[in-house]
């Protein structure tokens, strides 16, 4: 279901250790404060022994003030049930930064969406590590801003973007076909919040070339992963995986074809996600909750 | 299209480098002799140059007699055109054998296909390395011989195993999930001839007990390859994928029981290629026609 | 989650109008008589003001004895809330009834899985109105009977049928490709528990040969559907679809092939949604829970 | 494979009815002037007895003038083969107008590929019944207009249409969800030559609101077909077809959000096997080449 922005409402989204009655708890605090459940999902991890709920309600009625919430649930419930929980509210509306590099399909879709207010989203500047794409975002009328990054300068680089990131109070980056590799410096900074595309093949291909490896290997799919970016490269939690069917028809330039149309539906399904605050990480694995 | 078996026809598999002409000399060969080419398809790889095809004609009014095609296709157009060809005929009925291990699912899919007389193949015998199996193989009527092969005695149980495929002119074999790692000395006696499936992940994931590792990695995607067995483990030429996907609420037992699906899907989907003489091997790639 | 079957374990299904706190009540409900909660799903359809929950608990440790769950639920729960509710025990296995004609792929399957025990549930009788199957039946070892329906003596026949499946305590019926119309009189003996499977396109066609229809509509996908069977012919509630990639290479032949493939995995698909008790029927619609 | 326009190419689309040589006679007239065949796909379509096949050759020593191919082509071989035929060269660019109504999705698709070169295309003008989408035209440059048509209107309004399609001498026109029925007098002025997009079901559902009948039937699979627009509604030649899954959870806007992106995809690939020459229309029909 998708978010209702006509209304004001809360998402609390929380993960803990397993035990009796955790779902009861959660909801008696809503429904008790007077707050009407638009959404609920749960799930407990039976292997793991974890318990994981995303809940939404309206605030229309709901006794505790908004910016009391937090600190009510966290004394009440969360802390004697050792919860790690998020609180966000409709109306706070998260803001993106996208980073790109010289490829526009993935750019192109996700602006698209943004401009036709499919999303609940502000997206006040690209970045870019090269001038290509500069049109695009005036066609879309963002800010652009170029860091040639280098392994020399990439340090001094980053703490501009980083202080960019801040003046635009940015709450989390998609990189959308950016091809530079980020540093962990700047990695931790944004936790869980850089979201990621890149194509992914069965079996997997390492190095330089893949789409000319998995040709040379004959396969019959090709992939595209999302996930969020952690410091081991390409290793971070998956969000949206999808495939497509080639055959020995596909020379390289059709599977790269195929891969960046691929490449811009998971990454934008990620995206919406992520808007929707419905992606939980623990272990570094999501949970995605429908 | 599925083979007519009403009909008595000749197929011919080709690949040869690609130069101009070749599709219209074969063509002709069998137009001027009176074949009435019922099914044709071709392949040209422009990256390295090689030409496919795939040709099935009627030999109704054909020519040349069938025991001479092979020769005078050889000396007319093959040789000097450097092709490696296949000549089969649609009443030869292709002799499998299944090797199995302790898991029916992809085994009853097979027979059950067979049975249903589904697939022009006859399926004299199934080899397993334990006894699990033999109930399935008495409900089918089929021959069932257990050879629990181990490190020591592979050599010898191997030899057994080649001298009963010998006895039944078995000409390919499949390995309906087979624990066992076949040896190169068992392997080069049945080049591309062997078929397997294995699970397949984005990322792939090595090791003994890889739907642990999706699981753990949280992968949404879960995959089945099938691929002809090479000297080189899980290397071989790849001939049919799929995928299903998968969510946080799938434990271990449910990817392996999704996994057990796709398997015997994507198993049969490929022996059935391989029974239709559709699929052509080169450079450890297939070309499977449609 | 595949039901463990290890354990002894409780199964409520429930529907009834929304309102705010009734998945508390239920999980406390459990919780407070000392049961383990080992699955629960829900779903509020926000369109139609209704509430679907599925929870499965332990019974290990649980006060209120098994023959008197159902009567408790629903004197201090269930009435007050206008609950629709089905209680049942993972001890208890369904059993059904397979019903087919002449024709193989689906039955195949369903006893390929019964007989591997991928599914818990009890298989005693198959039924037919023809005698071509009774060999299939003689492999599994499973009760085969041939009642020759026609308009005529469709009556007497199905009155039969109903009294065979009475005394096998036949729960529900699988239409595994059963070509006979079942009269409205069979069929409100099983409202909600007779499993069918046909064949769907997109765009739809009616009358005797689809495929042939298809094939003449230049149609790119085929599709099966497996539903509930009710009295309007093929209205039923859906319970799961499929489809797969066709083109012009297919001719009539390969479409049925295809489709063939397609009606034996959605049967199944759906007949262990129905096994595991994860299905909730409420005004024509399925919620299936995963 | 995709067009290489660093090439100078020509396409060559043929019917006829089936006979033997058909094949070589074609490749014989190409490789006999001395033009190296670059990509060649036929179907024989043996219900129909009908022959398709496509063409590419490089033109570079071509012997034949590419002004008079067509002619030498038609009078040599085409004519009393019964041949219809279309004869494309990679150096004419087709050109292309999109008719838009209020929605954005498809218009951003299409003129993203077109403004990142991924198309061999132009597309010079868009068409509306309406101003909202003036807007997106102008951050691409396009010509945007307005023709407010109803039914009244209809006929004066077409022939302006018409006028300004001769202007821009558009050889295609795509319908990017554009609201408005079109009179037969304009479909006939561009047989298979107006591409349009809908939204499809299993089953079908006739009427205004078809999401909200798919979501009252519960079905479990929505999709989009992308085809040829002929004077009977929604039922010309089929190009493309996508399905999504969908389940309880999805309500009616979930559902019109899953359509939205099937449709922009099923029609961006429709496009491009057209811009790409590879869509063959006989028998209201397609055949489309990979």
């Amino acid at each position: 279901m998708t978010i209702d922005t006509s209304k004001s409402t809360a998402i609390l989204l929380i993960h803990c250790p397993d035990q009796q009655g955790l779902l009861a708890l959660v909801t008696e605090f809503i429904n008790t404060n007077n707050g009407n459940i638009l959404y609920l999902d749960q799930h407990v991890d039976r292997e793991e022994k974890l318990f994981y709920m995303r809940v939404e309600w309206d605030l229309a009625n709901f006794n505790i003030p908004k910016n009391k919430i937090a600190d009510y649930f966290a004394t009440l419930i969360g802390q004697k049930n050792q919860m790690t929980f998020e609180l966000h509210f409709s109306e706070e509306k998260p803001r993106m930064a996208i980073f790109v590099s010289k490829m526009s399909h993935c750019l192109f879709d996700l602006l698209a969406r943004y401009t036709s207010g499919e999303w609940n989203v502000e997206i006040p500047v690209i970045i870019s590590n090269h001038p290509d794409m500069a049109d695009v975002a005036r066609r879309f009328d963002i800010e652009y801003h170029v860091f040639p990054v280098t392994k020399d300068n990439k340090e001094e680089l980053e703490a501009q973007e980083i202080a960019l990131m801040e003046k635009h109070k940015i709450d989390f980056i998609v990189l959308a076909r950016y091809m530079q590799i980020i540093s962990d410096e700047f990695i931790t900074h944004f936790p869980n919040r850089i979201i990621n595309i890149h194509h992914s093949f069965l079996p997997a291909f390492v190095g330089a070339k893949p789409y000319h490896a998995a040709y040379k290997r004959g396969v019959k799919i090709i992939g595209a992963t999302s996930h969020y970016v952690t410091t081991e490269l390409d290793a971070g939690p998956i969000i949206k995986q999808e495939v497509a069917h080639v055959s020995h028809k596909d020379m390289v330039d059709d599977l790269i074809a195929k891969g960046r149309d691929l490449e811009k539906i998971v990454l934008s399904k990620a995206v919406n996600k992520h808007i929707e605050r419905k992606i939980l990480v623990y272990n570094n694995r999501t949970v995605v909750f429908s």
